[in-house]
């Protein structure tokens, strides 16, 4: 089953293959000590690049299953919208 | 040079091994369209994971850079201090 | 006009009373020369109360106007939507 | 008893003065029902300008007892550090 995100579904994995290297670097940095406030400057741009998905996938997931729970009836707006609004309590957080 | 974490240095290696696999782990979710609300909730987790790793540089980086500026003279302990809150500042935000 | 956060209104009103207090609690504390780690202790609580308040009054404006706007019609949703999401970074960040 | 930072005292106070001022405006904003998204572009305002106060602390926490305590001994300084690494995990969380 589709889940919507499809549009930007490369863009995504592109993203994602990305941040996979940059944790591949942190390690890097690790094993060859570097300098620490170095290490937390990588990580800082790491925890950044994921957000940045974070608001992307939510974007999404408002312009198809909300706004579809939405047209579908009061109950199934109020269900998506807790369920959202749970997940975006994780984001802040 | 060694830059004073060598003694959780197999620790934060693991860490960041584990954290790899978990974006790994969300490139396949994605791959897969799985549900979005899901993603997010891996995503907050690949999140809090480096957070914690960040934090753990940074006692190790106080621990030892900082308390050696600060034996070291006034001037010492002002840059490694700027240096540090420019860092924590970074996490914060 | 009326944007739809009345149910809750006189509960935000109340939390915001408290807020206020705290604040003014923060300035005593420094007034006094209290001990700087209870203080940034005291500002982490009021922070978090602030971010419950930012989540109610998301919750409510999903609730209300995320809703009327997905039913309205597609440009409307992708209009609130992009808003709504504008507002949801800052919190983040 | 002082805690050092005394230096920025006044700047300090009339910071919270004027974040009390932002608190007192969200509540008026509550009470006539302003736009919720305005509103919490005003909580996001509160919330960065609390971050502020807590780095601004927290630098002066580092540069006067964080410092004395490294150049008291190695049991001080490990005191100081886990307290303060305390005070920062809960501003980045």
């Amino acid at each position: 089953m589709s889940h919507g995100y499809l549009s930007d579904k490369s863009a995504h994995l592109a993203r994602l293959k990305r941040i996979e290297g940059q944790v591949r670097g942190l390690h890097r940095m690790v094993e060859e000590e570097k300098y620490c406030i170095d290490i937390l400057t990588q990580v800082a741009a790491v925890t950044k690049a994921l957000e940045s998905v974070s608001l992307a996938l939510l974007t999404e997931h408002m312009n198809h299953c909300v706004v579809q729970a939405a047209r579908a009836g009061d109950d199934e707006a109020d269900a998506k919208i807790d369920e959202v609004m749970a997940a975006i309590s994780r984001l802040v957080k």
